[in-house]
């Protein structure tokens, strides 16, 4: 089975579990799913390293996966066969038929065969989905996102992801390649992507461009923690550092939040005034500010949005932003496989 | 049922016709459509006259029914049930299931009852539905479209409207209210929109906007026919003026032009990046203009996009520019009534 076209995935006898792997561009984390539900068991995460190549990243990710398995059937007493398949997310675009990554600017892949590296060193099915898609659908299914049937997910880590779920199934568009929200232009002249676009709300609120943001204003004078915060190394300041400082007063940090929230209140606009979801749920690292980012990205909305689509849909912070990647690509191997969840 | 929720509609009997009514910013039109999909017959086309007030344009639109309902049942001798209900399409948003448009802001209507206001005169029942979402139902049944699964069209006209079609249904959001495409922010401090908000698409992109910024240049100095073209007045400039300048080779309506598509290319690919459809399908006055508008709407579109939905998507010219939203109204009624088209 492995390698073959997701269509000719099945599962017999009585699974226990799905692995779930989450690839980011910072982190690796995998995790044995509950097959009805649940967190995930033996969970491990790892930095990414993108920069050794994709076959040193699958090498980790199948040790990841080994590692987990272990844990999990060795403590239950279950047979191997209870582990029904791999669901991996991964950043795309992707071929989700094939399995191949098509690219991605934070890992700098290219028409990479993720999915049969895996199920080959495996020997297991395997499914490939977006990974933002997988955290939205993991928000769902588990999460803050539970019983609302048409759903939009925004992930603020190295890039800004995005999930669309549409009558609660993942919308893939034409080509796998919908929901790219993080490379919605706000802004036409703005600031320089890592896509080669300028304006996208990427360049402005993803973690990276967060604190890229904060250092600017350093940099120009602005006085803050933050500087004291990374001991005066603005390279090391990150977008959860602003938030914290945030929270513990700091008035510039405060602004940098603000600002933050008014360009992402721009974006959930967007999305709401096109697609009129019930909710739209936020994850990522900068959440931590909580009602600091999320109050004034709602009052931004009510700004922006037509009215009777802006007070249909919740905005909300993600319930498992640990591991709604995990869950979700498990998920989806599940959804693949037998049809539901 | 009259009045009554659309999901009470039944059609009895050979239906061979049904009335499609579009009611735009400024003009209304009306037609009777073939039951199994053609040209409407009997069109009528008036001014909307919105500043009269919306009892006033029901009364119009309510003759303008009556004369073509009595010409087409006057010459082919078929008895009043041959005209199955009338399909309108309405700016928005509105609710579906009362047939109450909620705001229009290029009519000023609020709370209005269209569909019953309609129903109780011409006592045929009635659907409502956005008039942007029928333009796009009409091209994807009779038009550009045809066979295109999942697309997305945008109307350039008093506004800039917007309809999704998914898996060959018109998609609405939770609350009527998706598909609000002309109301994306492209510039978050850009210009400001009649809908409140600043930088929206619509605000650079809708007919009367492509004319105010041809008249802004021209006030700063540009040389161009088109001052000629409205022997000086140029509170008479439409953008249609500015794609006939354009094409009989005026440099400052063509830079205009060229201006415009690069920000109709901002929004279409942000519609890619979002849905990753099959196709966009653009109507209105402005695209007259042809390969001078489209060019480069698709050069900024490649630039902005991800390629492997880029790729995907064909950006085309509607077929049906004066009367998809008679037809697509129509099939609105169709669709509701026997669940197909």
């Amino acid at each position: 089975m492995s390698g073959g076209p997701e269509g000719r995935i099945r599962v017999t006898g009585n699974p226990r579990w799905i692995v779930g792997v989450d690839i980011g561009g910072t982190n690796l984390c995998v995790g044995l799913v509950p097959w009805e539900g649940g967190e995930p068991l033996a969970l491990r995460r790892l930095p990414t390293l993108a920069a050794g190549g994709g076959e040193a990243v699958v090498a980790r990710v199948v040790e990841m996966i080994r590692s987990s398995m272990a844990e999990v059937l060795g403590s239950t007493g279950a047979p191997p066969e209870a582990v029904a398949g791999v669901g991996i997310g991964s950043p795309g675009p992707l071929d989700r038929s094939s399995g191949v990554v098509i690219t991605t600017p934070n890992l700098g892949w290219r028409n990479f065969p993720l999915r049969e590296l895996v199920t080959d060193r495996i020997q297991l099915p395997a499914t490939l989905d977006n990974d933002a898609n997988c955290a939205t659908y993991g928000e769902w299914w588990l999460g803050a996102g539970q019983g609302v049937d048409t759903l939009v997910g925004m992930t603020l880590g190295t890039g800004i992801g995005g999930g669309i779920i549409l009558d609660g199934e993942i919308f893939h568009g034409v080509s796998d390649a919908a929901a790219e929200i993080g490379h919605m232009t706000i802004n036409f002249g703005g600031r320089r992507c890592k896509c080669g676009n300028y304006g996208c709300l990427e360049a402005y609120a993803s973690g990276p461009n967060i604190a890229a943001r904060a250092v600017e204003g350093i940099e120009a004078g602005a006085h803050s923690l933050l500087s004291e915060m990374v001991e005066g190394d603005l390279d090391a300041l990150t977008a959860a550092h602003v938030s914290e400082a945030a929270l513990a007063g700091d008035v510039y940090a405060h602004e940098v939040i603000l600002e933050t929230a008014k360009l992402l209140g721009v974006g959930v606009a967007n999305i709401i005034n096109a697609l009129n979801p019930g909710a739209v749920v936020i994850a990522g690292g900068v959440t931590r500010a909580g009602d600091l980012l999320f109050d004034p990205i709602r009052a931004e909305v009510r700004r922006r949005a037509f009215r009777p689509a802006a007070e249909a849909c919740r905005i909300l912070a993600a319930h498992l932003p640990e591991t709604a990647g995990v869950i979700g690509a498990a998920a989806v191997f599940k959804r693949v496989a037998v049809g539901h969840l």
